[in-house]
């Protein structure tokens, strides 16, 4: 078997950023948790820990982690049978930017345990959950992810908007091949690729976009609402704008939707059974249906 | 001299996040764009993209791609005396995400061309501006750091909050070292400690939280809303919810300042003086007088 109080030191170190910090929570010395993690260095063949600062744990620190935490989550399953108190355990949970800015915060609040969300872009979540980093994800890959249930939420419908003051100086002519390549968009980051989608669906073609990178959904809604830039924003959180006529579409009923899935690690199912009941209900509210 | 076509072709790559984007992007062909990453890679004898899925930029890909961008910047003000047009510079800036959430957008939207954000925490931010990966930074650092011109902007206030529900069931006997414990509270990721020093101001010793990890702010303020947990929220971004009773502070007047600075890499000080003046007219606003 593993070493299980040196996974628990690891995975304070990693959680609160400092072996002293660990060394208070697990309440031993500080040279106590270096030991334990020295020994399961040695033990592992692998560092765990990139001692900083800031300390971040590696790769083959990160998987450990996911272990212990779910070890932790199944023991806390027995002894709430058994009644017995065995410590909070932490549940890490990757989620999309745009989903835990709109409708998914409350929903997770069900999770039977501490949180520890890795914000990724809905189409890269998959990839935290393939190497066993995460314990669930909310993704845009519905297809089951080997060793994962998959459960369809509905689709997150986008919408091309900029200000009318915008459209009007970019977009006199409309969205045309060429105004496009000179109007500024706004994209999240390097992995975002739904201005690229929604510029080929409307164009038929691939165009260069000069761009900003926001990586923050309010930052991104807000450089739109201030004129920076088009972008597209989730219908959920810009509806009001809409509504008010603060931000216009570009193109009428030219929306793009990007269908959710929730999928959980197998052997984590009956653990989250209630997590998975309640992100069921908050997208079934919030999202067009599957 | 670099090869700046190369270096060109690195940026867009890394920003695009594929080699096709680039090369639409610099109207070349794929494998032109391949050809010029691997000479360039030869020349400076390191790895410069990670090729993924995703492809990322190394650290020495990042280093290289701060440096076209501050070439092709201080190229745009020679062509602006000029009256040439040499496309558009883009620049990478640090920010302190709950900066972004509050007041700071506005005053980015000034940046003389399009903008790169890096979110990290205030506490963290010199780190990218130290290593040149970024060409300024809003950061808590107040001391120039080595290489740049330093401004104050004042002071960010933080108030430990947490639904009048939620205070009721964790401390009705006052904020106590026996009552932190128990009490979940909200963190922003391994690296804040925010939480951690008013715990410490207030009890006068560290203790070991139990905490989610939220790494958005607008996720973090909206846990705390749910009373999922307390938390340390920017002032700016909760004052509605203190003023209708939504929130409450933990405990009254017990509030943490956090001081803020603009840092600008001295080379860059010229191309970013409209940023700068933008950024302090908006922190002259809405922070705390330094």
């Amino acid at each position: 078997m593993l070493d299980y109080p040196a996974l628990a030191a690891l995975a304070e170190i990693a959680r609160r950023g400092s072996f002293e910090a660990a060394a208070l929570a697990l309440g031993i010395t500080q040279p106590a948790v270096s030991q334990r993690i020295k020994s399961l260095e040695a033990r592992v063949g692998q560092i765990l820990l990139d001692r900083g600062p800031p300390v971040m744990p590696t790769a083959a620190g990160l998987r450990l982690i996911a272990h212990v935490d779910q070890v932790r989550l199944l023991e806390q399953e027995i002894a709430g049978a058994a009644g017995a108190d065995t410590g909070a355990a932490t549940i890490r949970i990757a989620v999309n930017a745009d989903s835990l800015a709109s409708w998914a915060v409350a929903a997770l609040a069900a999770a039977p345990g501490l949180l520890d969300l890795v914000i990724d872009d809905q189409d890269h979540a998959e990839t935290w959950l393939r190497a066993g980093l995460v314990s669930a994800a909310i993704t845009s890959q519905s297809k089951p992810i080997g060793g994962c249930d998959s459960h369809k939420l509905g689709a997150m419908r986008y919408v091309a908007c900029a200000t009318p003051d915008f459209i009007a100086r970019h977009f006199a002519d409309g969205v045309t091949a060429e105004a496009l390549p000179r109007a500024p968009a706004i994209t999240f980051n390097s992995k975002d690729d739904l201005q690229n989608r929604w510029v080929r669906q409307q164009t038929g073609r691939p165009i260069a976009l000069l761009t900003h990178l926001i990586p923050t959904s309010e930052g991104f809604a807000q450089a739109v609402r201030l004129g920076m830039g088009w972008g597209m924003n989730p219908l959920l959180m810009v509806r009001d704008d809409l509504r008010a006529g603060r931000l216009r579409p570009l193109v009428p009923d030219a929306e793009l939707s990007v269908p959710l899935s929730w999928q959980i690690a197998r052997i984590m199912v009956p653990a989250m059974a209630p997590l998975t009941r309640a992100i069921r209900a908050a997208a079934r509210d919030a999202l067009d249906p599957p």
